[in-house]
């Protein structure tokens, strides 16, 4: 076993132990340095003396200050730093760093479904919009009975799914940070992997009257069944009439087919979770190659999670596409800070247990690496919670950091597909669209190995590059959006439920 | 069709027309009043004339303000009334009412499955509690294997379910408010109907961690199973952990069964959610007769939905126990009236518009209605957001007011079923414990004859009175307490999702 730890930027004063297990004191690293303690895989050995107060760089930024002097070969743990102020949202360059304008790709095609609206799923799934928690018992019965009698009959169709979720009663509708759940629900109605169709089941009695999920356009009552207004029949007579609704969208849904698409009509969404400090050298780099591939063909990625950014949000600012677009990258800033503050917490409430297990010190640490994801290219548009991608390109979609809040909110913008890295490992999916999962650590992929699409880890052990494994990644998500192969979650059947941010009360 | 108005209180000026369809302009009600207006059912007719400014009085206390003048026989529409202030906290009588000392009730009995800690259950479920939504998935399909593969093979238990939620990662554990979430997640593991037996998973690098939900006392480590902690086998290693250990908490479930238990032993939770203005008059005086019985006898009853009792507060404090309950009772009020301020919302953000059009104008007369759920008993205590119940008798158990969070957090305080009124209508039901639908209207029992457990309605026409159907609705919590009969809503298999109150913010 070769010991390796890695550095990253010239200026950097630590570096990552990549062995599986870690490396035992006296393991002498990249040429010079002589391990003083046991080091954990994923943690921090120091490569110069440090000195208390002093900076510790990793990624050639700053991610905090020693508390104490540490001499070169130590293990900089996170409790040896002092996380440093976030950046000032004043004075950062704003949109200050030309485009390189590398190549378009051309000829990159994959096989979809193409909606009316002229947005392109990857898939040809029935949903069953909820307006409420309430209804979600019958929602849920509707959906067994479809995928026990009625699903084989339309094998076209890929699945039928329940879009439930916590909001819609018993909530301050009015209160102004209310417009974030009801767009965000507005807007999942719309994903592109639901082909345009609408079947809406409310209540009749709630907060959000159900005509409101219905998109601009569709017939309100041809497309909602109101659980109070069905007059007949009790429970049977309900689920007669959302059965009958299902069974003409079945129909119509069964007699599309896929048709070769260009790179340009995919949206998809990258996010991280359950991090580690491999994540930003391995999975979230490839990730950065993917997205780049995917935007040079003229395609859209959302990448997200305010509080991952926050910190590394001055190397976003200068590659937004212009002013306007800096700017209101750092209104979504503002408006998370905010926010905490306003329930006495701040940034430091992440990292999780895990991350730091991991090796990430902090959130600055963290935000760094999550970046990566977002790959080279300029910045195209800012989104806010829940709204629905307008311009391609790369595009920062506003989300909370938690990974059911992001991927619900990212499917409400639009993505028809999902990458996701990880380095502790978790077996997250989600309904409405395939989720690839990118790990950043051989060891879990081999452990996972019916869990993770694709091992990230072999970039730390120098088994393949950043290049390679990204090229990988984005033949992957070509075939996984024209249904030709699979997701591990898909295989399974794993999914998570869907989590609406609500920063409104509740009543 | 005899045309019905109803009065409550001496002092009211409005009544409320009971017929179904409503009453004609040019109808005689109450022996004098002729109808000035169609007036549609569950709306107030004024039985007087009123002057603009004058207060609008039913159940004896003023609703609010007449905003114009109306002759005697008006249709009175929440347009024509200003809703008064709510009461204030301060100078409030304060354990004033001597507690009535009715005799107590004995020799009721129910069939219960008895815990160690003491709890009795009504249903004998085995529940799979995970940390973190993130883990979801592979709970659910836990269930879905136990339901087809094993369950069968243990005829005493009644189900297994995955106690899954929104909480557990990405939030700001920190903050004062997640105490909330923590202690209701905590405590739902504890419910009385999951005997006693805890299997956790989690998933290993949550900011919960999953050994927080292993009640004191309790094995951590053979209890919780961490998917990040499964070396072999992938997916079906993970599947054959936690299956192995529901086998052997299904094995000693399966060995217990009922025994006789006085009512003493009983925690019932009592709610109303898609109310009308009938409900203050039937299906509530309904409950509020069968609380009064369970307290007579001994046993426990949770009211709670703090913006439906605060404008209420002054009837009940006089009713709290000592003037330590009723402190502790203004101060949840306080608690809320703060969180929806700080949330740019306050209590006129209830009712909902379906409460509304069953004649509630505003959240004063839908309170005063809401809290004759609770009888006329002494309050005993008074619980937080998701805290456990400590004491027996009539308590009031802070939630917010709706259904489904309320329901999850009467569950982590310990209920072991649930009563719930409703005057519009919903399919609401719990996995964890029964609920018994009672209706406020004879229509909608009748319309929805397999949703809803008891009419109350009859008591509108005139057909029954409250006594009657309130020791009715009593016995039939005993026989669903005791396994002999099942509501509606379990014969239809019809659950809630369990949505836990986060007031702090999400990362």
């Amino acid at each position: 076993m070769v010991p390796i730890a890695i550095k990253i930027d010239p200026a950097d004063n630590v570096a990552i132990i990549a062995n599986d297990g870690g490396l035992q004191a006296g393991t002498e690293v990249l040429g010079s340095v002589v391990l003083k303690d046991f080091i954990p895989q994923g943690h921090k050995v120091t490569l110069l003396d440090i000195e208390a107060g002093e900076g510790v760089v990793r990624y050639g930024e700053v991610i905090g200050q020693a508390i104490e002097s540490l001499s070169a070969g130590s293990w900089l743990h996170d409790r040896h730093i002092r996380i440093p102020e976030a950046p000032a949202l004043e004075d950062l360059p704003l949109a200050t760093r030309e485009a390189k304008n590398r190549p378009a790709l051309e000829g990159y095609t994959f096989e979809g479904y193409r909606n009316a609206d002229g947005s392109v799923g990857t898939r040809n799934v029935l949903g069953i919009m909820t307006s409420v928690q309430c209804v979600t018992g019958v929602a849920d019965h509707v959906v067994r009975k479809v995928k026990s009698e009625l699903l084989q009959k339309y094998p076209n169709v890929d699945d039928v799914i329940a879009i439930t979720h916590s909001y819609g009663c018993g909530v301050a509708i009015q209160a102004p940070n209310a417009a974030i759940p009801i767009r965000t629900l507005m807007n999942l109605a719309k994903n592109p992997n639901l082909g345009g169709e609408v079947l809406v089941v409310g209540l009749g009695c709630e907060k959000l009257q159900p005509g409101r999920l219905v998109p601009k356009g569709s017939d309100v009552e041809a497309n909602v069944v109101c659980l109070q207004d069905i007059h007949e029949d009790g429970f049977e007579g309900m689920i007669a009439r959302i059965m009958e609704m299902v069974e003409t969208r079945l129909a119509r849904l069964d007699k599309r087919s896929r048709e070769t698409c260009p790179v340009s009509d995919l949206v998809i969404g990258v996010q991280c979770g359950g991090s580690d400090a491999f994540s930003g050298i391995t999975a979230n780099p490839v990730v950065g190659f993917a997205t780049d591939m995917i935007v040079r063909s003229g395609g859209t990625v959302l990448f997200s999670e305010v509080t991952e950014v926050r910190d590394a949000v001055h190397l976003l600012t200068p590659r937004a596409v212009n002013v306007e677009v800096a700017k209101t990258l750092l209104e979504e800033m503002s408006w998370y800070d905010n926010y905490l503050e306003e329930g006495n917490s701040d940034r430091t409430a992440n990292p999780t247990p895990g991350n730091k297990l991991g090796g990430l010190s902090n959130i600055v640490e963290k935000a760094l690496g999550s970046i990566i994801k977002s790959g080279t290219s300029p910045i195209s548009d800012v989104l806010g919670h829940g709204e629905q991608v307008k311009k391609k390109g790369l595009v920062f979609a506003a989300t909370p950091a938690s990974d059911f809040v992001c991927g619900t909110q990212q499917l409400a913008s639009g993505i028809a597909l999902q990458v996701f890295t990880t380095g502790r490992g978790t077996p997250y999916g989600l309904a409405m669209a395939p989720v690839v999962k990118v790990s950043s650590r051989t060891a879990l992929s081999k452990r996972w190995f019916d869990l993770i699409d694709l091992d990230a880890g072999r970039i730390a052990t120098g088994e393949a590059d950043i290049e390679t494994v990204g090229e990988e990644l984005f033949r992957m998500i070509l075939d996984i959006a024209s249904g030709r192969i699979q997701t591990a979650a898909d295989k399974l059947g794993l999914a998570n439920d869907l989590v609406v941010f609500n920063p409104a009360p509740i009543t």
